[in-house]
């Protein structure tokens, strides 16, 4: 088959490589309908995530239809088409027990595109395939299940409820590239009174307000100003860091009200200064977190019942052999205004697809 | 009346001021009858508070004896014998709807020995009397009772109860003042398997080891050993900051596991590091606060009940006309090993009280 | 001035009474603008509350002008235009401590128009006036404000909250009369997935679905069949109890699935029979409740920012003069089709809302 | 092998069955060592549980040796020292996928004893065995593991976190049978001020005072008249009802403060009057539940580390051909005194057991 290849930093190969097979009872193979790229495939080509290792199949985001399951495969079989979720749980280790797969230590947890061969590529082994693929119901089109492979559990867990969005709140959101964006709508989920986004971009503003935002700021001193006036000086009551940079992540701290959340969502690689001067009285909590995609199945009712949608948030879309064109898109966000790509396994699906989403 | 007053950084002076008066209707004015020292008080000498004034007589934790109340006080009466807690909630605003009293916006919180006159005097007035007042029961003695007036409330409800701490964790708790050592036997409300305090102070250690805790380090690296060995390499799932350097909150941050909590307890005057890098996708909850003492009253039945014991933290006696010397004593703790001092407003008190609670 | 004075079992009658005095510092005397009956003002006349005594002003629910206020009152003026909330909290026991308002034994809770005099006439003395009272924004209409008084938040606290709606849910609602028909609005600031409501009467069928409920059954049998093939035989997440009665109580056992919640909101006069051979292993959570009116400041911004809306609930307006006919139609709702009705102080004020608010 | 098989009600038989197998890649083949009888297995025999069909090996609770594991079990090998639980978790399922284990819908859940053949036997298959088999650690006796294949995680789980016992918390417990007395230490875990105990048996009231009880009733009155004394009427902060009959759970309700919590530990074949004509505004949450085991890793990490023991629970001990003679001792505890019996598979094994653990 087919697949994207990582090369070491800087390195991505699209070429022919053997097809995955079934190696463990609990595999199942999906072939790949529609894939996405992360930030994270972006920071693994620098080279960032040195886990993985040259020759590994990057992308742990995909749609698609299982062809092979291994003997101890019990709720998902040959032919349903699925959801191939960013974690894959052992369901036996302390953490898997806890809920908290994206901890697990049995094998699994964030091994596509990381330990293992991952999604983009024609076909993928997914291992724990009853907890790490959900079945898709029709009423979710392929471009809106890719969301829920990584985007909107993650900006719903880690965002949302880890910061404890209640209604009435007062929510800011810190960077508006797709994590944040998504969790604009994520967070409407339990109506605050307001939420306002801050990114430099201006593209990203307009998509914040189109997805509900109440207010977008370009500047940390307006989203500051219109704080102060909305909330008579008092702060935010959850403020959500979805950039993964110093600045962004100690903006949150002074945003935030006494008795209020910070959730950091972004992937950070430097340290941040944590104002304990400033916090150590204001009864902040401070959260940190990888998915545990165990909202995945109440978010899928969710976007299948419409009371959830995320329009506008795929910008580009290509054919599965395209990839490396996606990449330079994906990778050149700032010029293409590409928030999520998507690629499709099948030129038909494209076009079926293209506007029934949007 | 005679009262310690703030005479600006480095200045401390016992000397005759007026009376307190009731000023507003929910005020008591308080006999003092025994009465401590906090850390904070010497941050306040050091210029480190600029919030206190020139001519403001310091302290905050006091035990007492009810000697007027003003025309709204409803639950407190003349005569009472009383716990003189560290906060006043107005009982108003939101953040006192909310039992978040450390927080209070309606003119109390932390007030006493702050923005208006201590308790280190013969008399003192208390606002909101009605809730910045506690009876107590006479099954409590004064030098038990001065640890329910700050830092049984903060260690228990700022160290414990935010971090989450329950049967079956292991705890570790990094400083073993006063604070660290109450917040021991705080954390054994909860059973932990196992609790370990690091302290570089070998007399400290010892009063951990007195005080319940399971182990007790010097060093850091012993600690993170001791932590290696009893966790398989995991990481303790509480850890308490009770000593406000950065050196220490960092240290907190390496020790958690992945899905545990940091309650910072300590009063910080620096910046710390956040290693954002190593904890992004850790599932860490990291909490600040300043006490609400809406525990208070179930502390109160638990030290009554005996549930909840101290024995041991006030190393040194006083009359409270020897104050200066007790605030030499309790500044060269590492000197004198002072933990907490007390001071008796009354020789035969002192004399009564000495071998009682010891 | 005039007002609406119970006189026992039967007898309401609508007569001259001297004007309210403050007598304890913390009152205020309150000009009634807008005023309502609730569900619980027929039982009294019904003599099935007998601490009311006769001769008590009934009501407890308004919204008005400010016109005196005792020495002790800070946050609220003479002018304010003030929600009388039906729970009057003294915030000093432990129950206001713990913000369990309906529960306060220090002489606040729900007293008005039930242990002293109501909201039923031209002025009210309120207790407790910095937490019985709430400002109003202008952006609330005095019938939005109306519901603010007791419905809404009885129907979020005692309904929502504590059966702990959350994003995804399947809530069925037991009772479509006001509380009930407040209880799809309330609900949906948590986004469930379904919600579904069970009344026997047409009309309430029809405003539940124009409230947002996205199924309505006269019978129990249609909900149970509808919720067998929406949740594939699992049950109802949430099952909330707007009635009163045992056998609606009975119904919310039945329908909630395993591991879910029913929230009891309905005044009862009877046992309820508690299917605990069927229950006893289901991992049920069965909550009761008065409402405290903690939430009110939150429901005062939604509704201010049009987050949360009740339109169609008030459905009868009159004059405060017209009140026994506003009883009279309010009592036979099965054929006046009443839901709320509202009395206003002042003509030319009705006129004004009339159109404004329906 | 032996096995100890259900001939219908009233009947149970001690014979020689085939030995059992490994039927799917996930089970397990357990030698037993020790064994114990439960409440439910009189129940089973008195035909009160359909679910169990003639010719089913009863029993639930075990400890042993692990002599064969499916291809797809990755944590537990032959050899392994083991706690059989009472509940053996799919992992896949929605329940499984929120730790609500004792409502698996996927093959597993209770199902020893009960839906396929269990552990009162030589040899036991023990399906899933990953999750329902835990590794035991040489400080913890058999006799001890015993009590945590079901009571004690049962009295911890469904009684104590459901009731949320606290800190300073005033407890009652319904019952001291061995989910009663589990209950107490259970409850100690989380300090409560004062544990009290209503139980018509004397000798079980004293085994609860033992266990560390603060008080032990036979009568309900004696228990209200304490409580009142105790609580300056008002009433226990929690509830546990040990028994499952109607009386005892309407008692709970009765000595439950407003705000309360009353858990449901006990198995019901009746139902039970609920007043919520006095219970609807009291703020009271009722729990029922199923056992989860979702705790054994912690309670069984508390075990071995001594800050839990239930000294004297085991009070009968037979060897496991004797199970007919244990059966008898336990059926008539109230001439033996029988709290729980266990048979041992080996009769050095027996011998050794009998002074260290008692």
């Amino acid at each position: 088959m087919k697949a994207l290849v990582y090369g070491g930093p800087g390195s991505r190969v699209w070429k022919d490589v053997p097809d995955p097979l079934v190696t463990d009872a609990e595999d199942a193979i999906v072939r790949v309908d529609a894939v996405t790229i992360c930030g994270t495939d972006l920071h693994i080509l620098l080279g960032d995530v040195p886990d993985v290792k040259v020759g590994t199949i990057l992308g742990h985001e995909a749609v698609g239809t299982v062809t092979e399951v291994g003997d101890d495969v019990r709720d998902i079989a040959v032919g349903d088409r699925v959801l191939v979720s960013c974690i894959s749980p052992c369901g036996r280790c302390d953490f898997c027990r806890g809920a908290r797969y994206g901890r697990c230590t049995g094998g699994g947890g964030w091994v596509l595109g990381h330990l293992i061969d991952g999604t983009q590529a024609e076909l993928v082994r997914v291992p724990f395939a009853d907890r790490g693929l959900h079945r898709l119901p029709p009423e979710i089109g392929d471009e809106q299940a890719l969301l829920l492979a990584d985007i909107l559990p993650t900006s719903y867990e880690v965002g949302v409820l880890n910061g404890r969005v209640s209604p009435g709140d007062t929510v800011v959101i810190v960077g508006a590239g797709p994590i944040g964006l998504a969790a604009i709508v994520a967070a409407r989920l339990f109506t605050p009174v307001r939420i306002a986004v801050v990114d430099p971009a201006d593209a990203r503003c307009t998509a914040a307000l189109d997805l509900g935002a109440d207010a977008a700021f370009s500047s940390p001193e307006q989203a500051e100003a219109w704080l102060e006036a909305e909330t008579g000086g008092r702060g935010a009551d959850v403020v959500i860091e979805a950039v993964g940079v110093p600045e962004a992540f100690e903006l949150c701290t002074q945003l935030v009200r006494p008795g209020g959340h910070v959730a950091n969502v972004g992937v950070h690689g430097r340290p941040a200064t944590l104002h304990l001067e400033a916090l150590w009285d204001r009864d902040i909590t401070i959260t940190t977190g990888l998915v545990d995609t165990s909202s995945t199945p109440r978010l899928i009712s969710l976007l299948a019942t419409r009371r959830l949608a995320l329009p506008g948030l795929v910008t580009h879309r290509f054919g599965l052999g395209e990839i490396q064109d996606a990449y330079d898109a994906f990778a050149a966000a700032a010029d293409t205004g590409a928030l999520k790509v998507a690629m499709f396994g099948d030129a038909a699906r494209l076009a079926a697809t293209d506007g029934a989403t949007g």
